[in-house]
């Protein structure tokens, strides 16, 4: 059975790229990471996430991030913004390389473990305008991959797949209803408590879940 | 004063790599990691170098490559070559994308500080064959830093300089010493202990050592 990693963070898209690869016949190897982000909440959803997926492993990666923070997500003296997106900015909750480095961790699991794919649910159409989120960004990944590692350099080369890139938010939503992802169960507040549905990403979500007739959070509607 | 990252393991090339950073005039924050490895023992030296050479902070950032292993530096069941290296062939020493991991975190913290360049002591020259360590993947990662980034969007974006790519390993050596590197502290033995002088890390830094005239280990001669 094909082997992929699928980077999960207890969000909805990583879950729902998580089901993708397991409805294409995948053995998964779920991969998170605790990286000292104020929303750690989101770990015990992947793990419940992963659990529910049968995914065949699951790493929990340490890495400390807030040691040099740089990001509302990784340090508490900067707010989380509530007054939602603006076109052509990119808001303080990115945080610097961050999917770089989950990518290349993702990279050194699949080369030690003979995995042939990774999957990310990066998607550039409703997001929140972060430059590792886009399809080039993917792709100048892929070619780094390709000369980065000893299984690439082979022809053996880890191939990277980012099912929801150009799907909308209800669009992800609707297919990990087809696919049987326990959306519910998923956690994407920024801020790391009971979900404050004012932070970029409970208002991308909730107006995802209005529109496909889930329940949303509190404060949007 | 210009800040710029340096990739420290402890080695000799990337001692030589920081001295130039700090030649050239930047204030230097140093970079090791801390990824399971069996010669730990090199953070030893990496500390000691960083505060020779004046960096002005060290991270010693914690990653467990050796979870998932794959390469007989962070496996301990693997054993570390003691005959050479062959052409044409990736030894066992090479871990699973891990100079991408770096350079990844490198970018992060270079992005969060506002560093301008990040220095690595790659080089193509001596060295054991490892694809990460080539030009095209150098020029790759900086693609891929100039996509990946808020600071490369915004016209910002961190330059990667590897300034012992061409150089041979003794002419390494020679840069170290006409730099005052404190070369007799650095530690490159995989085996991590008293230096074997029989692995491929040895082999290569004895033979520049004895063209150069300092003191080599103990088995090669």
């Amino acid at each position: 059975m094909a082997l992929a990693i699928s980077l999960l963070s207890g969000g909805l898209d990583s879950s729902v790229a998580t089901a993708v690869a397991i409805s294409e016949g995948y053995e998964v190897i779920a991969l998170s990471f605790n990286y000292g982000q104020r929303h750690v909440r989101e770990l015990e959803a992947a793990r419940r996430i992963a659990n529910l997926l049968n995914a065949r492993e699951h790493f929990e990666v340490k890495l400390s991030l807030d040691a040099w923070g740089g990001s509302a997500l990784t340090d508490v003296s900067i707010a989380v913004p509530t007054s939602g997106t603006s076109p052509n900015v990119i808001p303080t909750t990115y945080v610097p390389a961050r999917n770089t480095i989950f990518l290349s961790v993702a990279l050194s699991i699949a080369e030690a473990r003979q995995a042939e794919t990774i999957f990310l649910g990066i998607n550039e159409v409703d997001y929140s305008g972060y430059p590792d989120c886009r399809e080039a960004y993917l792709e100048a990944f892929q070619h780094l991959a390709d000369l980065a590692t000893k299984a690439g350099v082979e022809g053996r080369g880890v191939r990277l797949r980012a099912p929801l890139l150009h799907l909308s938010k209800v669009e992800i939503v609707r297919l990990g209803l087809s696919l049987g992802v326990p959306i519910l169960e998923t956690y994407s507040c920024y801020q790391g408590g009971d979900p404050c549905g004012l932070c970029d990403a409970c208002r991308i979500r909730d107006s995802a879940f209005l529109e496909a007739g889930l329940p949303t959070f509190r404060r949007v509607v």
